[in-house]
């Protein structure tokens, strides 16, 4: 029944770029972050078997809106809210909120894949039942 | 006149996670890359004055599609073609494509700012002439 | 008086590799984080006044030792100590610890820099005696 | 009897720190590349068989001297020489040059490993003697 997560995450010196702020890069590497620490929530793993293992989750679509900049030392709360699940993929929305204020709005959508013989071969699968069934979708009243 | 760019990037080791090959966040450094390779081709620099400049480019948007895992050493081409371009922004879309096949598509919103007396403030400012009159926007006749 | 910090840190999923363990830079990465945590604990800024600011701290030298590799969802304990303090200089040492056994070993030494009106100019300068009062030289006694 | 190898790279945007300059971890990744660029004039791979291999090489000790900063869009020579060749190691050097210029020297001792049956366990062994024979200790005339 799970559908949320709240975190927060601090800017390092090294997320930041000449520009003075968050590489818009590591908004991605923070919502992966997140997504993670949701299903350590669940005690689950996201990559159970690593590198010899059975399955994952690959990226199938991200995306970002950048509102306002991040800067070295701010402390963001990442709030993650399951969107959509489906057979085989879920979607993530995550929330960048500083002082009460959203900075940025991501989406991921994940796939669940058994890796293949061959390193780097992902084959879509439908999503473990002891997985699924700890995961639902966010009502939709707002963020 | 200029409306898109080439190049090509191949995948090093540090772009690459555990589970064998290029992390998604890095998608997102392959498309800035050649967004700044095709400014160079024009004459222009990113960031025109740095770290003390007046203006610069920061994300509104960004986004990508993975159709298919890149994969360490493996060489892709990157077409950047301008899809978009505003009286203060600009959009950019980036065909990732390995061996004739697309493995990714990405695209970038990218909006012209001028540095803020505060560290790592930005304001929007209108795109100056003598650069948005070296950019148009590409025929749409597909990718 | 303060010469030591401790903190940990959990290896992210975007800090490995395809060998699917900490890429050896980002103990690099791990090492900053733990020294600028130090600065905080003191009440201090490592960067007191970012891009505008006058002063802040360059890397001198940089080394690290890996006695055994760490994956994803280790948490590293990270213990820094300050293992020389010169007029303009600051050299620490950083043990990785994990589950008890020491895991990796590394050292920084950080040069007080002045920013110079060009970016990326850098020039050594004498630490503030606020900042050196503040920070000794940690007994010798073994790690 | 390869000893050494040349090659060029440019600092990019997402490389920098708010310093505005080279963050001081790329430089280890500036390292890995030339190494890897060194393995693949050799004809070899440096992780033959990837995820799925037998052996590669694991960093047993990385360090860096930096001399004067790297600023986005310069592009630095990197030297690669092979400085001591063990049964089990070899230790490269690393010199960064610009416009003529050192400006950061580099070293790592990288160690051939086989990699166990759990993921991210490594086990030293000799380098194969296909591999060994093709590199040689750099003549130490200086750089």
């Amino acid at each position: 029944m799970a559908y949320e997560y709240k975190t927060k995450r601090m800017v390092e010196f090294a997320d930041t770029d000449m520009a003075g702020i968050l590489h818009f890069s590591n908004y991605f590497r923070f919502m992966e972050s997140v997504e993670h620490a949701f299903f350590r929530s669940l005690g689950l793993s996201v990559h159970p078997h690593s590198q010899t293992g059975i399955w994952g989750w690959a990226r199938g679509e991200a995306e970002c809106r950048y509102e306002r900049p991040l800067r070295y030392e701010e402390t963001v709360d990442l709030h993650l809210r399951v969107a959509a699940k489906g057979s085989k993929s879920i979607t993530y929305e995550v929330t960048f909120v500083l002082d009460g204020e959203r900075v940025a709005f991501g989406s991921m959508t994940v796939i669940c894949v058994a890796r293949g013989e061959e390193p780097g071969t992902l084959r879509s699968m439908t999503i473990p039942a002891e997985v699924a069934d700890l995961i639902d979708v966010a009502p939709t009243d707002g963020d």
